[in-house]
C-alpha cells in the first residue's frame, strides 16, 4: 500500500485520507470461505465482542456504512416524530445531513441551540428541554445530541459532559452522541471510552470508523439496550443491513485490536498539535481556538490562502469569516506533510 | 485468501460467499494516497464510465450499500406517497426488506400479484395497473418492480419483460428493475444489459454485486436521468452517500473490468446446472423447475435432507412444503463442492 | 329541517343521508358567546364525560374530522414504522383510505386476510399473527384492525370478537376497532358498547358519528389510555385538533344524549330488515347474506337494476359480479322510502 | 342564539369567538334531504364557484378541518422531502402545529428567518433561498411560507409581498400564504383577494374561516393549478376528505356570500383600532407596534394585568417581556366589549 502522492497536501477533511493497512489486511482476510449472512458469523461475534471490551460492559452494536446513517438511526431511537432534537447550531446533523434525521424520525424537529466551540451552552439547554413541554401545540423536546469532538475540533471534557447529560436526563430527555471522531476526542482527554459514554450518561453513540481508518463502515452502540430491538428492525428497513456483513465487522475488529483506533487518532491529534505549534510562530497568523483534536482553525493572509492554493494545498477558506481556514489531519498524516506545509506559510507569509 | 473450509457446503444463499479477488485487490489498490471524498476522485469517475461502457449509454449511477437500499430509493423515485408499487407475491421487496420500499416511499403500497416462478403476469398486471387509476379514496399505481431474475431463480425473456414494461408504460406507470441478480439473468439470457433495461422500457436498475463479488455495494443505475437530482438528495439523506466513495466505487470498477460480473455469473449459473443435471439422474429426487439462474428448486426424500444436514450442508428446506429444498450457487461454487453435493444426494437416497 | 326530496331515492351509502335534528340544534347552541379552544370548554367536558357514561369506565377521547382520521391515528399508536396491521381484505383501512394507514404510522404495512362477510378468519388471524415475528427481513405483525359493523354489513358476535382478540393477545398485537357502523353493530347486537369493545379486549376504537347522524366529526376512544398522550400529539401534528372544539363536541354531546346515536341506528337498521324482507318476497331477487346492520347485499336481475336507476334510485352496482347490488339505509331512511324502493322492485321484476 | 356572557371578555384569541349566524343557518339549511358525499353535491360545486368570483380566475379548492391542516399539506405539495421551508421565526407553522409541516412533507425543514412585526425580512430571504442550492448535504430551499396577516397583527403590504415572492421566484421556490386571518389582511388593505395572493405571485393559499366565522373549516386555495391531482391525494390520504362535504362547503358557501369574511373581518379590525384608540390615550399604557388587523400587542403596567385577570378579562400576558399583553378581537367583538375593556384599564391605571 504506497501512496501515489509522495507528499499528500489535502488537509481538507479526514475523509480524504484511505484506509489502514491493518483493516484493508483483515478485510481481505474476512473475504476467504463461506460465512452466514447478516452477522453471524464468526468475525463478527468477535467484532462484538471488542466493543463489549471496549467499553467495559455488554453493549449492542449495529453496523452502517455512514455516519449519517448511525446519527439518524440512533436518534429515531430517542425521538418520537412529534419530538424535538436539541443539537448545536453547527452539528452535523443540523447542517450536513440533508435532512436524514428528520427523514429517520419521521419529521422531528432540530432545535439548533448555541454555545462557543461548537459545544451545547449548557444554560441554553437546561431552558430548551423544557421549552413547551407538554404543550400540545410544540414539538416537546425528546433528546440532546453532543458531538464529541465537536465540528470546530473542540473536545468537551467530562464535566461538560455530564452537565449536558444531567440537564437532559432532569428534563426527561434521552442523549446522543454523535462520535463521527470519537477516537479523537479519548485521545484528547486521556479518559476512558466508558467514562465519556454511558458513564456520562450517553444512551445511543454513533462509533465513528471511516474518519479514522475503516473504509465504509460506522457503528452504533447502545448502551440502553431497551432501544436494541426497535433499532435493528429501523436499521433494516433504512436499507442498513448488509447481507456480507463480515466485511462491515471486520474492519470493525481490527480497528479495536491493540488499540489500532487510538493509535490512529493520536497521530491525527498529535499532527494537528504539531501543525498548530508550527504555525504559531509564523508572523501573521492567528490561531483560532486550540487545536484539542484534529482540526485546526486559524486565520491567514489572504495572499498565504491564494499561494498555499496555487501549490496545491487543499483546505476550506471560504465558508466563514474572509482569511479564516480549517486544516484537518488525519491518521494517515505525516509529520513530512505537516512540517510542508508550515513551511509553505512561512514562505508565504514573509 | 485462502478457505479455511477446503469444500464449502453451504447452498443456503450466495451472500455466503466471499469477495472476488479481482474486487480485494482493487480496494486495497484504492486505499492509499489521497482522495477527494463522496465520488470526486478518479476510480469513481473510472466507474461511471465502465457503467457507460455496459448499458451502451450515459446513465447515471448511486452507489450504496444493500441491495434494500437500492430497491427503495429506486422505488421512492418512481412512486409517490400516495402510490402503490406492483410486484410479485414473492418479490423480496414484498417479503424480505421490513418495509424498506413502504419507509424510503413516505408511506406508499406494495400490491402483490400472482405468477409462475415468481414472475409477474402480465394480464394480472394490466388489470392492476389501471385498478382504481383517479380514484381519491384509493392509492394510485405507479411502479411496477420486476426481480430479474426472479427469487426461485427463474430469468424473464426479453419478450416477458417488454411485455411487462408495455403493460406499464400504456398505464402511465414507471418500471423499477430488482436485478440483485442482474449478472446471472444477463449469463442466462446471453443478451446484452441494454437490451435487458432500458431498452426494454426500464427506468430504474437495482444493479447487484454483493451476490456476485462485491463486498458491501449495490449500484443504482438511473435510465431516466430527470431522477438523478432527487435521487441523489434522496441517498444522502437515508446515509447513503459515503465519504470514502471510491471504496465502493473501485469494487465496481473491478466488477466491470474484463467481464468479471459475468464471469462470475456464468460460474454460478454453471454450477446450478451442474447439480441441476446430476440431481436429475437421482431417483427420488423432484426437479422443480429449472435452474435458468443460480437457484436450483427440488423435492427431496425426507432421509436425504435429514442426511445432507448432519453432514453440514446447509440449504434452505423448511420454507415450503414438506420436501421442498433450495439450492444456491455462487460465483466461488467450484465443480469439485457440487460434486459433492450430489454425490452426497446420491448415497442418502439410495 | 324539510328534506327538499319527499322520497329520498339514494340508498348508495350512509353517507348520503343529512344530520340529525338534535345534532344541528345543539350546534346552533353551542355556537353563541365564548369558550376556551382546543377543548377546554364545557360542552366538550360533557361530551367527555358522556363517552365515560357510555363506556362505563373511564376513557380519553379525541374528536376527529373523519372516519380516516381516526383509523389512521388510532392505527398509528398501536403500529411502529416497522409493524403490520392485520385487517380483512375488504376493510375500509385496507381499500378506501388512499393508504392513509401508512401515511399516519410512517410506513407500516397492512396484511389483508381473508374471511366469510368480511370477517376476519381467527385461524388465518392465528398464523397471520405470529408470521415471522422476530425476523429482522420481515414487517412485525404488530396490530390487528376488525371493522364492526363490517364493510359487507354483517356483525361480529361478541364471541368472534373475543376469538381475534384473544388469537391478537397471545400474539402480542394490539386490538383496533373501525367502528364507523358501530352504533349500527350496538343496535344489532343487543349489547352494551363496553362489552364489545374494552371487555372483549379492544385498545382503541374509531367511534364513528358521521354515518349515523353528526355532521363531519368522529371519534377516537382510547381503552388504553397510556396511549393517550402519544395520540394527542398525533392528532395535532395531523391538523386534527380543531380550535373551535365545542362544534365537534357539541356533536357527539348531543349524539350521546337520550340514546340518539342508538335510536338512529335502530332506524337504519330496522329500514334494512323492512326492505330485506320486502325484496325477500319478490320472485327473481337473490338476498346475499343476513342484512343484521343497515347494509343489505342482493342479486336483481339486470332489467331490474336498470329500471331502478332509470327512476332515480341510487345503489352500488357495478362492483361485483353482474347482478350483484348494495342497498344501504341511514338513521334518515323512512318505512315510505323502503317500500317504494320494494314496490319499485316489484314492478320492474315481473 | 344568545350568548350566555352578556359582556365577553375573553380577548386571548379570535378563536374564543362562536360562529357567525349567517353560517350556521347555511349549515341547517344543508342538513335537510340527501346529497352525494365527497363534494359532489350543489352546495359544494356554489361554494367552488364563489372562491372562482372571488379570486377572479378560475381555482381550486379543498375543504379543510383545521389551518394546520390547510398549511401542512399546501406545504407538502411545494416542498420536497429533502426540502425546506423558508418562514419567520414567528410564525405559526414554526411553532405552533407540533411539527405538522415536518410530518406532512415527509421530513422537510422549517428554516426561520428574522423579522420585524413577523414579517420576513427580504434581504435575509435573498441569501436564504440561494443557501446550499445544489449542495447534496444540505436540505434544499423550496418555498417561502409568508404569513398574511402576521402573528403579531402586522400586514405585508402588496410591494412587500412582491419583494418576498420575487425573491423566491429568483431562486426557484415556490410561495404559500399562510392566511388564517386573510381576511383581516384584505380587510386592512383595502386591496382585492386577487392583487394579494396570486396577482402576487402566491401558488398555494390557506384560507382562513374559523377565526372568522365559521365552525371547523378552513379551504386550500391552489392557484397553480397542477398541484391539484396531487392535494388531492394528500388529503385524503390524512384523513381530510370529508364525506358529507356539504356541512364544510356549506360554510364557505355562506361565508363568501354578500362578503359575510368581509364584513367579519372588518368589524374584528375595527374593535382592535377602537382598542388601540382607546387605550393610547391612558396613562401607564404603551401600544407596541401598530394594530393593522385584529391583534394589539401593549405594555400595561402589572397592577392593570392583575385587575384586568382578577375581573375575569383574558388575555395572553406572560408569553413576552413582563408587561407585555396581546388583545385579538374578532368578528363578534361589540363596541361595548371593547369599551369595557379600555374603561377597565383606566381605572385600573389610575
Amino acid at each position: 500500500m504506497s501512496s501515489t502522492t509522495p507528499v499528500a497536501r489535502a488537509f481538507t477533511s479526514d475523509n480524504v485520507a484511505g484506509a489502514a493497512p491493518e483493516i484493508l489486511e483483515a478485510v481481505v482476510a474476512a473475504a476467504g470461505g463461506q460465512a452466514p449472512p447478516y452477522g453471524a458469523d464468526r468475525i463478527s461475534a468477535s467484532a462484538r465482542d471488542r466493543f463489549d471490551e471496549l467499553f467495559e460492559r455488554e453493549v449492542d452494536v449495529l453496523f452502517v456504512s455512514t455516519g449519517s446513517a448511525a446519527n439518524a438511526l440512533g436518534l429515531a431511537a430517542l425521538t418520537p416524530p412529534w419530538g424535538s432534537v436539541l443539537c448545536h447550531h453547527d452539528s452535523h446533523i443540523n447542517n450536513d445531513e440533508c435532512g436524514a434525521p428528520e427523514f429517520f424520525t419521521g419529521g422531528a424537529k432540530l432545535v439548533p441551540l448555541p454555545g462557543d466551540d461548537a459545544k451545547i451552552d449548557p444554560d441554553r439547554l437546561r431552558v430548551a428541554a423544557r421549552r413547551k413541554a407538554g404543550d400540545v401545540h410544540s414539538v416537546q423536546p425528546s433528546a440532546v445530541s453532543i458531538t464529541q469532538a465537536t465540528e470546530t475540533g473542540a473536545v468537551y471534557t467530562l464535566d461538560e459532559i455530564r452537565a449536558l447529560t444531567s440537564c437532559a436526563r432532569e428534563a426527561g430527555l434521552r442523549v446522543h452522541m454523535d462520535g463521527a471522531r470519537f477516537a479523537n476526542a479519548v485521545a484528547a482527554l486521556g479518559c476512558s471510552p466508558a467514562e465519556m459514554t454511558w458513564r456520562a450518561g450517553v444512551d445511543v453513540l454513533s462509533f465513528g470508523g471511516t474518519k479514522n481508518g475503516t473504509l465504509t463502515v460506522d457503528a452504533i452502540v447502545i448502551f440502553d439496550r431497551s432501544l436494541t430491538g426497535e433499532l435493528t428492525f429501523r436499521a433494516k428497513r433504512a436499507g442498513q443491513l448488509s447481507s456480507k456483513m463480515r466485511f462491515h465487522t471486520a474492519q470493525f475488529d481490527a480497528y479495536l485490536t491493540d488499540d489500532l483506533w487510538l493509535r490512529n487518532a493520536r497521530n491525527a491529534n498529535a499532527m494537528a498539535a504539531r501543525l498548530e505549534e508550527g504555525l504559531k510562530a509564523v508572523p501573521g497568523v492567528a490561531l483560532l481556538g486550540a487545536a484539542e483534536a484534529n482540526i485546526l482553525f486559524c486565520r491567514l493572509p489572504q495572499q498565504v490562502i491564494d499561494g498555499l492554493l496555487s501549490k496545491g494545498y487543499g483546505f476550506y477558506h471560504d465558508r466563514w469569516e474572509p482569511g479564516v481556514v480549517r486544516f484537518v489531519t488525519s491518521f494517515a498524516t505525516t509529520r513530512a506533510e505537516v512540517d510542508g506545509l508550515v513551511d509553505a506559510v512561512r514562505r508565504l507569509a514573509a
